[in-house]
């Protein structure tokens, strides 16, 4: 028996997330179905995360235990041939038997991108979030320290997730500017539902003038959801890296 | 009477090229829609060059002619209300009655992108021409220099086109590396039916080492298209800017 992990990039545009669902077009059971019609066994795929409809993933990792005598190095062509365009394995091999995508992941980078100009773009349109104001750059840069560390999360949860414990630690969480586009990076040792995107909606209402910067503080330490930012949108988001 | 000028992005992946073509969506019949819905008259649009399906560009000219109320500059806001998300107007504005934006032309830049690595990429598979075979960066950037300059172009010319002279001037031609895409651009004061494809093809064909920069020179001399190399997938193609 050998423990195969995949890392994949994806577009996550068309469709519903990762995770398998009844009737839906999900990333999990297209890659499912591309190791089926490779090995002709049922094969469980276990993902790092759960993204989100539209989310993207250029390192995204997954893992599933095959009896096949296809090498783990020759999954990767394998696959690709059987995958749609839009999901793409980058690497396949052969880990210890023991090696989980999710519970072994130690900690992820996510890039979310920002266009900040008055009209949108046709070629970044499923990649980048159009925000027409423009973005005071400076002070999100000041508002971005405050995150970093050790903190309760809760205000910068979505409902709808049974994970235990909302404290998580933000090891660095970068903005940069090139032109029009904005490229937020957080990496982090885990994230609860949403987290990402609404710490962005957040850096963005400091952006706005809303918030100063200093605010960050406040809003971390009263755990109040409605006092953080909206939960910008899933496109864009990409899962960059997940560390071992 | 004003004339307005457009500077349109688009994607053309879903598109049969900019010009209009019976029972075919072209970026031109929706441009002309979007128009004819704001105006409520039957416009020209006139176009700076015909792309091909399936090429891109940042910074497309377009002008026509209207007696409509509609402050020139509204227009941007008017027509992206209009347009589908993969058509966006950059900039609306008044110009000389006499502007238009083909014959006015005074060169253009291109962008040519390749992806060049063993594995295909999901996120920019309508964006770049994915090569696996490991390409001799700088031997390209040697065979560019031999493309500068004016010459009779003929070699690197699809059939298909009633343009008569084959001559044109290539101003500059670049190849720039950044992991795993390399960028092609080049400027010039006209092209000739898929040269700037062709051109690529050629300069793939150094990078592979069937020819020699060198060979460039003699290529071109001979005016012989079976000497140049193939005319490259349109995908990866971007037209970046007009000069006038």
């Amino acid at each position: 028996m050998k423990n195969i992990k995949l890392t994949l990039e994806y577009d996550g545009t068309n469709y519903c997330g990762w995770q398998k669902q009844k009737n839906m077009i999900t990333v999990q059971s297209k890659v499912e179905e591309a190791i089926k019609n490779t090995t002709k066994e049922e094969v469980l795929l276990t993902g790092c995360s759960r993204t989100d409809s539209g989310v993207h993933a250029k390192g995204f990792i997954a893992n599933f235990k095959t009896c096949s005598s296809v090498p783990p190095n020759k999954f990767r062509e394998a696959l690709n041939a059987k995958l749609p365009e839009d999901i793409v394995v980058l690497l396949s091999e052969n880990v210890e038997e023991d090696f989980h995508a999710r519970y072994n992941a130690k900690g992820k980078t996510y890039e979310y991108r920002i266009l900040n100009r008055e009209y949108p773009s046709a070629i970044e349109r499923n990649l980048a979030y159009h925000v027409k104001r423009e973005l005071d750059i400076d002070a999100m840069k000041l508002a971005a320290q405050y995150f970093k560390g050790t903190h309760d999360f809760i205000a910068f949860r979505s409902q709808g997730s049974s994970v235990k414990g909302t404290i998580r630690t933000i090891f660095d969480l970068n903005v940069e500017e090139n032109e029009d586009l904005i490229k937020i990076s957080v990496t982090g040792d885990g994230f609860l539902y949403n987290m990402v995107r609404i710490i962005v909606g957040t850096l963005i209402n400091v952006g706005f003038g809303k918030n100063k910067p200093e605010d960050i503080k406040e809003i971390i330490a009263k755990k109040d959801r409605n006092l953080a930012g909206a939960c910008v949108p899933a496109k864009g988001l990409l899962l960059k890296k997940v560390y071992y």
